[in-house]
């Protein structure tokens, strides 16, 4: 195989780690993304920087942790001027364009005190998160946000969907039997086919769109994020994948009395949420999981299409392709439904890397257990394309000494953050909207989850896998989350904030004041 | 005394806060300052949040810690999207207007990347830090940065100081008895008079060119930022202010044998740098201050004239009047030179604000021994204004309960940041570019500085306020640095990084998403 020419990088939204085949999952087959990973490396101990999508992709974006780059939650604008996967992949002559979902939210108030306006590129490249939006669609269109415009909307309609938000009433629906709308936002409604057949439904949609993008695209060399929306709810999938998998696919929820019993109070505050209280119960779980399963199962069968398409233009061999998502979904473990928190089911992520250049064929079909972050991919896109890492931006590390089987330096830590400032529980903890954060350190061996204002977590995954013993308050362990806290504090000094001038640059203006004429201390 | 309407922002460059009459000097007289200082309130702790110029002033203008705001140093720009005094006064019907020195460097790749230029007036706000430049000089122009078109230049030029850079031949330079040039840059000179006249001088013309703004500016309201260059080295003053003060009046320096011999590394590596070996030697301490002093005396002299011109038009009653500095100068205390490290010296400035509103008349003349910080003039003016204090963004405290006698919680604790990348210490020190730092917090009591790589410093200032005895290894206190240690992870994990969205907004979002139609985990 040959160089890097181009970059695939595929997310999936809230699809958890464990619900691969290559990852394991005993019933739900993705053929597709296992044979991928049998041409890449794969990752099993991937962490995203924050458990909820807009954070965690800003993240993945920029390569900086939530902290540096301060768009903590949905809905909070990235700040204008923070630089992006685009902003750093363009000068070395690639074309870096989406295909789906990025959460990104303008910083209006930015862009309108330094005059910059969507007339000019600079200005979409500042509101779209430095992507080209060949297809920006965020995936959630109520009626309350009006998506009439929407060109998934105007596609359905063309394909005689005739209704004024046909994503409502046709993708995100199923009908009763007297041909009511049902809506696939009441989890109820997660086992009927979704109206929409599933050639036009929209994981076919984006994939369809992302063959656009790669045909047009020609010999420019390209950064396609096709940013797939689901298996993210609403949980409702079109047939054939409505009732491809049943309740007897149903694995057991991760979860004990005890857990529930002495919960930590954030974590407590989490369980009192409606999603979680649903997700406690058997029958939603045994309606909603099977839903997630197929349209799992449907974003592998388009992958499948996806790469053949690839293949029959050559493509495979000088195209990275990465597969990952932007945090997982409690589904009920722990006694939780959605995201947010730091257990594995809703921080680790797969991450499959294929590093089509030569120098990786040694590690192809691997498994690394190295902790990895979300923020590594823009370094890894970077040196993928020759260009030079910017360390004093980028918080992450590329990836391609591991799939190219290099020695070098890794981590010994992953960080993940959560602002839980938008959500219930910080009011029912009576938490400002400036305090209700939680950093977590997870090491090869340990779990560490610090709180404004509450005790710290702290779990053994090597002896408790499954996280059911938090030992945030057990006096025996006192040391080792003294040492935790010591090493967040570590970290958290060591955040990129002088983004401004590169430590090269640093280091060839060190003591230079005489040269340049400024002669103080001089007798 | 009738409301806020304008505001005069007066910052002194080098300027130790016991160089002032108010402020203790047996020998130095500033009687405008002092009366200024008799008409509002003076603070006694008052702490610039980095001992460098740069990153100083951009705490002051940003509000921010520099952490925050990440220009860390001299020449680091200030990142693109920062908002600065100017855009928080503007909106308020303020001209936000700049007469000196800024120290601001533009970040010229966030402006490129987001088609930002100077042709716009939100390009010249964002590359002059949200001032006007009615008119910048930073006042350092040495022949290497080609300062032909200063306007102080051409002023001078127009004075028939007839050659390509006055600034460097007259205004900074004295003349030998064979009329040949001798530099201000050299310390040896100090005593010289500067071979420009006094009323052509930088401190004189600044306080011209602030008039010329004022009487401008008419019926508008203004904040004015009058950013004197002196007494900045070089140091070197016009007569008759040359020889106003003479080795007699140079106070014994503060430093003791022990303090060079146990010095901390840090420190002991700045000791080497040649302005702390030049300072050591008592014939540079009695050439340089007597210097030092007479243009401070000076420029006390023009405050004088400037304040007798706002009272001839009636601007004294609506006018806030600030008087500060960017940092102190050790002049060889503790055998150092220059600033940047933590002692009052170095990192105490002079902070007079006098706020016209009655409601402050029963504070007139008082001395106030809070800990205030660089960052606290920015919410001041904007609440002096009537507007409303962004607290996702800044992080200073308003002045105003101070000046207006009410009772508001206070901190108790200032911090102040050091990145000593770019100077020779942290390459004998074999510091990388992004590991050479340190944080102070300074408490009612206690003075503890945390570095990078090294043992912190811990000083008693009740028991030793003139910091002679570093406790940072002295196991007695042990515990005090513990504590310390903790808050300074406290006020780190403080920062506003999440400056696009305010509180308000996040409160009135909260909980809200089923509103918007977002319908997750209902069944």
């Amino acid at each position: 195989m040959s160089e890097v020419k181009n970059i695939l990088f595929i997310m999936a939204d809230q699809l958890r780690a464990d619900y691969l085949s290559c990852y394991g999952h005993p019933h739900l087959k993705t053929p597709n993304i296992d044979a991928l990973a049998a041409r890449g490396v794969r990752f099993t101990r991937a962490y995203v920087q924050a458990p909820v999508c807009g954070p965690s992709r800003m993240s993945f974006y920029t390569g900086r942790y939530v902290s540096s780059h301060g768009s903590t939650y949905n809905g909070v604008p990235l700040r204008i001027g923070e630089m992006t996967i685009g902003d750093h992949l363009r000068p070395l002559g690639m074309r870096v364009a989406l295909v789906g979902k990025t959460h990104m939210t303008e910083d209006r108030k930015g862009m309108q005190r330094l005059g910059v306006t969507r007339d000019t590129i600079e200005g979409v490249f500042a509101a779209e998160c430095g992507f080209e939006p060949y297809e920006r669609d965020d995936g959630l269109w109520p009626d309350e946000v009006n998506p009439r415009d929407l060109a998934y909307n105007r596609y359905l309609r063309e394909q005689g969907y005739n209704v004024d938000n046909p994503w409502h009433e046709f993708a995100n629906a199923g009908r009763g039997a007297d041909g009511k709308i049902l809506s696939g936002w009441l989890m109820r409604n997660a086992r009927l086919p979704a109206a929409v057949k599933e050639e036009h439904s929209e994981t076919a949609y984006m994939t369809d769109r992302a063959m656009d993008f790669i045909a047009e695209a020609g010999d420019t060399p390209w950064c396609l994020h096709l940013s797939y929306i689901k298996p993210h709810w609403p949980y409702i999938a079109p047939a054939p994948y409505h009732d491809m998998y049943g309740p007897g696919d149903v694995l057991p929820a991760n979860r004990t009395e005890a857990e529930r019993e002495n919960a930590h109070p954030v974590v407590a505050a989490f369980m009192e949420h409606e999603e979680s209280q649903n997700f406690a119960r058997d029958n939603v779980r045994e309606a909603v999981i099977p839903a997630y399963m197929g349209l799992i199962r449907q974003l592998d069968d388009h992958l499948g299409r996806l790469f053949a398409f690839l293949d029959e233009r050559g493509l495979t061999e000088n195209t990275m392709i990465v597969f990952t998502s932007d945090h997982g979904d409690y589904l009920g473990d722990h006694w939780l439904g959605e995201k947010e928190l730091f257990h594995e089911e809703s921080v680790r992520i797969p991450l499959i890397v294929c590093d089509p250049d030569s120098r990786a064929d040694g590690t192809r079909g691997s498994v690394n257990g190295r902790l990895v972050e979300a923020i590594d991919l823009a370094p890894t896109f970077i040196e993928a394309m020759g260009g030079e890492v910017p360390e004093h931006i980028l918080e992450g590390r590329s990836l391609l000494g591991l799939t190219r089987g290099e020695r070098r330096e890794w981590r010994n830590a992953a960080v993940s953050e959560c602002d839980y400032a938008f959500r219930r529980a910080r009011q029912e903890l009576d938490r400002t909207p400036g305090n209700a954060r939680a950093w977590m350190l997870r090491t090869e061996r340990w779990k560490y989850v610090e709180y404004d204002g509450f005790r710290p977590q702290l779990f053994d995954l090597e002896n408790d896998p499954r996280e059911h013993n938090d030992l945030g308050d057990d006096p025996d362990y006192q040391p080792i989350r003294e040492e935790m806290h010591e090493r967040l504090f570590d970290w958290m000094r060591s955040r990129r904030m002088r983004v401004t001038i590169s430590d090269e640059e640093v280091e060839q203006r060190t003591d230079t004041h005489k040269k340049r004429g400024f002669l103080f201390g001089v007798w």
